[in-house]
């Protein structure tokens, strides 16, 4: 590798030059070792499944009982187990009497608040949503794809805001829900997807305050991240429903989490958090949706964690299994991108991305290059609203399903494609500004 | 007992007084005991969920891949692992590639299918449902309150269409689709909730052929208890997926099922079958939903049950439990109401339910009677949309969950209860008249 002491936008045109042959030799010889990896997704990888091993023997013969004394093999109890509430309450912000237990997705309990607040309104409603003219949502971007799918399939307006490092630009927000169209925000507060950036305290703040037009204005407070720490600085969030509830919007906030990357990624559990008003809603129209959730999966996670401890022990085993690769690409990311001053991110203190800003236009053509490489990447403009980067700057790396080794030769073709595209790109404003 | 052998209306003034206080006499007796029982839902009993004990432990340490080599502990396949769906293709009726697996709810499917028809509509539909005036479905009565209750949720009109012992009363459906605003039917077609009757051949091929006004004219088909067999007479209903397709009506019927009662009650898996376009649609609106199923949870059961020979065998241990339950219903029934000429019912050859219909009146008043000698049945009209049973005649029992000794005491009650309030409402007609 060249030793690149300048950003590029100050190399003299023929050290631009000499940049871009090199690193095209360095995608070249990429190239010819016929590779094929794939970095798309945030899927937990077969060594951290093997975490959760013994829960596929559990609960075991003969134990299906409750504490309460329910028989978990039945039908019934549509809030969930009072101790698999009671386990997951301090990683929802609720107490367990606020909590509910949903199947194996919390994007599923997600979709079916919006679904229901659709066609019934959620408390506060002057109407169903679906009787008002336009409903809208503020969208971080980037953001998760699958928020933004459920938007999109209902006809739900989506707005990017941006994102600061601490959250969402709050001056930005307080404008947009002067609208009384806006009802919705879709918000990943810790170690967000894919930015990996956490919320601060001033806004959690600022969204638990804000006046809004709509009076059942809500937060989608997907906690996706709540315990999936990468280092020993553990983030800590302000809860979002003490917040709002001193700030005398009780029911302003919808809390989601799941244990889908916990346990089992496809067998986990989902949980819905909320005030005692959103609960009483949400068990109003789940009643109607089925008899109950899978109650013997509960009993498996409160044999398998045990207690709070349990998760926090279970979870640095993930730290463990990820922190390596996390590094991985970090490390590739500063030693070939370092200096260029043309690409930005956060270096992840937890989650499952590391979300990376390059200079306009060069992310389509970095999973261009990475593609004529053998590598897979989430394509540029996934996690934007309607799937569309306004700049083309922005790319998502997942790096925690492939081995180690892979994520280190996948970071290293991703460094090069991206000094590539952002070579190109300055090479093409020069061109530009010259002609 | 008297000896009864004469209807009620052709006994003399005295022999009815002496009936009346002879039934007094009897239920007096059972109130003295003391007794505290309960037939108010079709849940399975303890002893039948013995009969998956062995699923507790599966699918057990490092079993975790598919026949197509997929790690059913991660994320994905929406569809359903390739040989679930194989293994309960026969019970659906429909090949593999058209059959989806889901939660653990086939409730939840409908629902959920409900959802989507009002927000997007279906394959067929000019607009979604929710945009029409109105939205009508028909609705066989007696039948299942939890369908009836989804409607009632989201304002679907409901119209309840006669049983006749094999089905709905097809002149009266063919009449009623002739309104472009019927969209749907709610159908249990094999050993029905809770009438027990089992739809013949020429229903289920009236409802396929019907012209309806409706292009997107919605059968939903809930074959709960495909394979939920009391005797030997193992009931066969003809493919209303293939009569639909030979009628020209290829996406008419929506199938659901699911294993709650084969199973696990509370943890079974759901399924959902139809046309190659509905199966389509359903999963495209699903993969905005979730990104997949609990996976293991559907190896556990190909596990368990291996196949449809493994399926029938372990329902034949259900039917060890369950037939001497409903011999004992159906045995008190004959015992105290045989002769009487106020009552009729459907021996059940399978399914969860025996269904009573009295003299106008009397089902609620049974409800009361029973109450007094501690004995819960389902309130009287609850089978009936929007709970209004018109006649106040018809009563759900539901034998499974008690013990059968439990059972045996309960069928004499409701039958000393069912006799005593149809010689009352017999003694209240000789008075109306009189007057």
């Amino acid at each position: 590798m060249l030793p690149v002491t300048a950003a590029l936008a100050d190399l003299s045109a023929a050290d631009l030059e000499a940049f871009l042959a090199k690193t095209r030799a360095d995608l070249d010889a990429f190239k010819a070792r016929g590779l094929k990896l794939d970095m798309t997704r945030g899927k937990p990888s077969p060594e951290q499944l093997v975490f959760a091993e013994g829960m596929l023997a559990l609960p075991g013969n003969r134990d299906h009982t409750s504490e309460a004394n329910e028989d978990a093999r039945n039908y019934g109890n549509l809030q969930g187990l009072a101790e698999t509430r009671k386990l997951f309450a301090g990683t929802m912000g609720a107490p367990a009497e606020r909590v509910v237990v949903g199947g194996n997705a919390s994007l599923a309990m997600m979709h079916d608040v919006i679904v229901w607040a659709l066609l019934k309104g959620v408390p506060g409603s002057a109407r169903p949503w679906s009787k008002e003219e336009e409903i809208v949502f503020l969208c971080p971007a980037p953001g998760y794809d699958r928020h933004f799918a459920i938007c999109e399939e209902f006809g739900i307006r989506m707005i990017p805001v941006r994102l600061t490092g601490e959250g969402p630009d709050m001056d930005q927000v307080e404008e947009l829900v002067r609208d009384p169209a806006v009802k919705g925000m879709w918000c990943v507060p810790k170690y967000s997807n894919p930015t990996a950036e956490t919320y601060s305290d001033e806004t959690v703040r600022r969204l638990a305050k804000m006046e809004t037009a709509a009076p059942d204005f809500r937060l989608f407070w997907d906690n996706a991240y709540a315990v999936h720490h990468l280092t020993d600085a553990k983030a800590e969030i302000l809860n979002i429903l003490d917040e709002c509830a001193a700030a005398g919007h009780p029911d302003r906030a919808f809390v989601f989490a799941s244990t889908s990357k916990m346990t089992v990624a496809g067998a986990g559990l989902a949980f819905f958090a909320s005030s005692e008003a959103n609960v009483k809603w949400q068990q109003a129209r789940a009643g109607k949706q089925t008899i109950g959730p899978d109650k013997l999966n509960q009993l498996r996670h409160v044999r398998f964690l045990k207690d709070e401890a349990g998760l926090a022990a279970h979870m640095d085993k993930h730290r463990g299994s990820l922190a390596p690769k996390f590094k991985a690409v970090t490390d590739a990311l500063q030693a070939r991108l370092g200096g260029l001053g043309a690409a930005t991110w956060i270096t992840p203190a937890g989650g499952y991305f590391v979300s990376v800003d390059l200079a306009p236009g060069a992310a389509s053509r970095t999973v261009a290059l990475a593609k004529e490489a053998g590598l897979a990447l989430t394509p540029a403009g996934a996690t934007y609203p309607y799937g569309k980067d306004p700049q083309d700057s922005n790319l998502r790396l997942a790096p925690s399903f492939p081995t180690l080794a892979d994520v280190k030769v996948a970071s290293e073709i991703i460094a090069v494609c991206m000094a590539l595209a952002c070579a190109e790109a300055e090479e093409a404003r020069r061109k530009k500004a010259a002609a």
